[in-house]
């Protein structure tokens, strides 16, 4: 192996970064940033642990805080052959894995693995902002880093409510599933803090039949809305319940995570039969995918009675490796994306709802290719659609870039959900919110460049993009 | 919801626009661009309505004229919850919706929509060319502007002849039905102009068992053409007939419209079969696709011996909002891409006529994808073959960029179609073949600024790409 | 026509190509440039013909050089109506074509038919830098071009060997089917050439049972290696005997060359089951690709027994003209790309081997659309994959520059494995080699642009991904 210099130390954190290196777009393009760079930040739809927010305490040390939790980099260094146990990660049968400073460590030696990756650019923002560390990590330096970074947790401004704060965070949303108690949010309601900090309504735990344990489930939910849950309009009675709750604690939007698209009307009939397969677990796969899809049907019906925005999350195969899943558990980096349709998936539920006045329905997708074949025509016809940011594997500056080739020209501007930075670390957000900033400008400055559109309008749309799309989107 | 400035005043209409917006590419694309700019227009495939022509009369009101007929201009307005009613778009049953001036008065209020979108590029050019209106449209000015193109639409440069001939149009064609009785073109002959106007053959009306009133359509091309339809050569020599009839009326080209690039060569009794269903109304879909395959393999080997060029227009599901369909009917924007085909599909029309000398099939898709993985390597290889240019959607600055980055490689120049701006905006048509034009110069200097093309080779290509390469390909 | 210019004259092999034609980025560009132009060729995947090497004796002239084995050329003539007789294609039946020197002027006469495309930057290469020609090919100089060559080709440094020794060529892999006797290779053994030159083992002549003359390979595969290949165990060790065989010819890789990237872990018995039918030629279309996928999973196998590294290129659909085919032969132009689906289709190969230490699985698509979607995401996870360089219609410029602009991102740079030019053209492989490092330095000299990554960083991962990677690939 050849000594990898790795080292960002001419440019992390340039000014100019990511801006178009060419004139005179570059001037137009600073000009928009330097407008932008400073506004609050809208986050409505993200992963991190409202508990941090709750209790308040401070994080416990660099590798919990920073590399642990963070699917990008832990998949990374796994596919280059270094094992989970090295980089820490605990095991579900409680056998040893290495300590957070060796797995600093290995984190630190193999940096180089991230040269040209979103990852590179979030870290060294995050170390810069957060820490002050403006040389980049590396082998030399990765005990000094760990080291500082310990040291300066305790400190009352890295707390995590001082984060948001620092960070400008206007507002974030959290995400639970249907059974969660908000037992945080409700710590966050009584200390005023709910309006800043908002949960979301995923109930995936009670509308995917493959989930582990759906029975069961099912029955807690009819535990906790007095709801006769074996019955459809009694489930269906039971989310009603479980979104005004949500609601209560600062909900605007439900989110649905799910392989496909693939939805459903179906006649009463033929949904409680779904549902009997479901508790009894004896659905096809193709019946399970019509559980799933009647249920998304349903949330759009409730959305339009109670106006929550619906996101829905399609496109990914999840737990692709067995072992991993089995030794240690979900969401550590096996995940992959796979072909989604749209336009023939929504059918049954824009026949529906895609023409009813408030109902608003937000489409991710891991498949670039319906950006321009699907996602824009649709949003650029349908009253209720909306396209959400660029996400997962494509949240990155050429992600971005990619995104807004293919859906400006056909939905415009207006119909782009803004930004949310769907995030599980938490100092990454501010990180990711600058990033997509400055692919909006640069893209904005392109335009402009091109006398494609007037400075004028790029001034609006660059703090429109920046920060308003996001609060109109979701209501906020 | 802020004071969109949405104003192009500093840009619109600036002599560079979209060209390369640096050293040296710029300074290539402009020689480049200015030895095209004026170049005649050739249109060889187009919506525009032949009564226009034939009547030359003048068109009624803006909205009339340049806001209700644009299904770009309507979905996007719809998307943002803009009703059809408020736009003018007139209803089945007759029912009241908002005059022009009114629907005019709410187009120029939401004209921010259209940022960064090819329909306010076209609009801005055919305001200033047209009228002279240099302003952008805007609230402000939205009851001004319509006045000034109300009072100027009498004049006589502006009747639909007259804009033929100030754009500089060579020959342009319109698109008619297998049982249109071509009366506006007969008009036309009379008057000597059929080689400027000319008809194209679009037998969807009795090639797709699903089109409303099928088994009708086919009793009256029998009466038409004195042919027993019922019977699959009686059908085909009825075909025969009415392309002769066409060609009388300029007819160059045939065009077909399907949902799916698939085709088929089946055995005569099969055919028949198929035709027995169709016209009884009982095919599957399945079926139902296998007579339109045929269909298609038929149109080539009609092509085959009379020497029409074929296109295959592939890949938009239609009428996806049924309320729409059902209140105002087609074409109003609810229609919306599908993943498409070609290698597969085409392979028992190419099985069959691929290498026939004289046959030419010009394929356009709206799934980006086969671009690259399909349209070139088969353009690439078979004689027959022939690209069209990026359609619908995609005929915008970006998806030209996207089409030339994906095709050209493989391609080559030549087996490119050329560009036809298959509008039904009659203003729209110097706008679009400008956009092309500039999109074409600027992606031949970036090759020449890349030392990848002389620039001799780019001079003769900006030429060809612009004017002689749809001449060709249409066999004009 | 028009008289094509088509003249390279101002441009052909300027020192900037390919090279960002705006500053800063060309300035850092040529500076990575002069780094890496130099640097040895390692070319671990190709289809060079092993008897030039063994025999090395002169090529006959211009045309069965450069012309009659490119398909990229074939076909593009051939899809302007140009004819293979014409070409001088031979034909099964032995009737008369074209001669070389005739060929050769409908070659030159056509020559702007490459304007723009890879084949163009690879011929003016290949002419300069073999024949010290450095004006462009064209109608006017087709003849003197064709004597000039020939004329040059009787001498010492444009032998084969020679050629290898000039352009700095490492190692080079050729390819082999199962039942090849490695003649060729067996004579450069002797001559201590093995090293240089290696073998590939390629046993799709006895892993697919839709090859002609299946089931004689399989008996033929048992003579060659004594083991009863009717039985799947003695499969197994007939392909894990030829594998050693190959080992001994250099082989470091195995190369699989499949419509799909389906693959299969089915049970010994359904095994046995499936080598029956294909013995015996009863196998169903599904049950074929079910053979096949079962032959890949046996593959990875004994490459984690081995550790040959494997290699699979998915996704082409041979041989689309029946009548090319049954009147000259395969390999001429007319394969077509097809969709793949990787990431359902190596699923039961993966949950055997995947993690597998020392197991490695380099992937082709034909399908860009994998890249970001399917490819980049598998290689940033498992241990066992890495993505191959752009394949065959996309090994160009704007190929490279979609490639680069998907994967890394996601991949990083160290799952890809570097370059190789699967070329079947001997005096491409400078070109080629030298398109991909002009383009990854216009990568690296963009991001450094950008501020994107270090000016230190890029200098490395130039030289890594110019040279190392692939000798690191491939374990050479």
């Amino acid at each position: 192996m050849l000594g990898w210099a790795s080292t960002m130390s001419e440019t992390a954190l340039h000014p100019d970064r990511l801006l178009p290196a060419w004139q005179p777009a570059l001037a137009i393009a600073r000009e928009l940033y330097e407008s932008v760079a400073d506004l609050p930040i809208v986050s409505p739809h993200g992963h991190t642990d409202p508990a941090w927010f709750a209790e308040n305490e401070p994080f416990a040390n660099a590798t919990s805080l920073l590399l642990t939790p963070d699917h990008y980099l832990l998949r990374m260094l796994a596919s280059r052959g270094i094992s989970y146990d090295a980089l820490g990660v605990p095991k579900k049968d409680g056998s040893p894995v290495a300590g957070p400073r060796d797995a600093w460590r290995v984190f630190a030696a193999n940096i180089h693995l991230f040269d040209g990756t979103p990852s590179r650019l979030w870290l060294d923002h995050s170390l810069s902002w957060a820490f002050g560390i403006e040389e980049p990590l590396s082998s030399d330096n990765g005990d000094a880093v760990y080291d500082t970074i310990n040291a300066r947790l305790g400190e009352p401004d890295l707390r995590p409510l001082a984060v948001l704060e620092r960070a400008n965070v206007e507002a974030i949303a959290t995400t639970e599933y249907a059974l969660d108690p908000l037992e945080h949010h409700r710590k966050l309601k009584r200390h005023g803090l709910i309006g800043r900090i908002r949960t979301t309504y995923r109930p995936d735990d009670v509308t995917d039949p493959d989930v582990p344990g759906f029975a069961g489930n099912i029955a807690k939910l009819a535990e906790m809305t007095g709801e006769d849950t074996e019955k459809w309009p009694g489930l269906i009675e039971a989310h009603r319940k479980r979104r005004a709750a949500f609601r209560e604690m600062g909900a605007v939007a439900t989110d649905h995570g799910v392989a496909s698209a693939v939805t459903a009307d179906l006649a009463e009939r033929d949904r409680q039969k779904l549902l009997d397969g479901a508790l009894a677990g004896t659905l096809t796969p193709v019946e399970a995918e019509q559980f799933r899809g009647q249920m998304l049907t349903e949330m759009a019906v409730l959305s339009a009675e109670d106006g929550m925005v619906m996101q829905i999350h399609a496109g990914s195969k999840r737990n692709t490796d067995s072992s991993l899943m089995a030794t240690r558990g979900a969401n550590l980096g096996a995940d992959i994306p796979v072909p989604t349709n749209y336009v023939d998936g929504l059918q049954p539920l824009l026949a529906r709802h895609g023409n009813t006045p408030g109902f608003r329905l937000i489409m991710f997708t891991l498949d670039e290719t319906v950006y321009g074949r699907e996602l824009a025509p649709m949003a650029g016809y349908w009253p209720a659609l909306m396209i959400g940011p660029p996400w997962w594997f494509f949240d990155s500056s050429n992600g971005i870039r990619r995104y807004l080739d293919a859906v400006v020209e056909t939905a415009g501007f207006f119909n782009l959900a803004g930004f949310n930075d769907d995030t599980r670390a938490l100092l990454s957000i501010p990180a990711r919110h600058d990033v997509w900033r400055r692919e909006i400008c640069r893209f904005l400055a392109c335009l402009v460049a091109e006398h494609r559109l007037s400075k004028a309008s790029a001034e609006e749309l660059a703090g429109f993009m920046s920060y308003q799309a996001a609060r109109d989107a979701y209501r906020l």
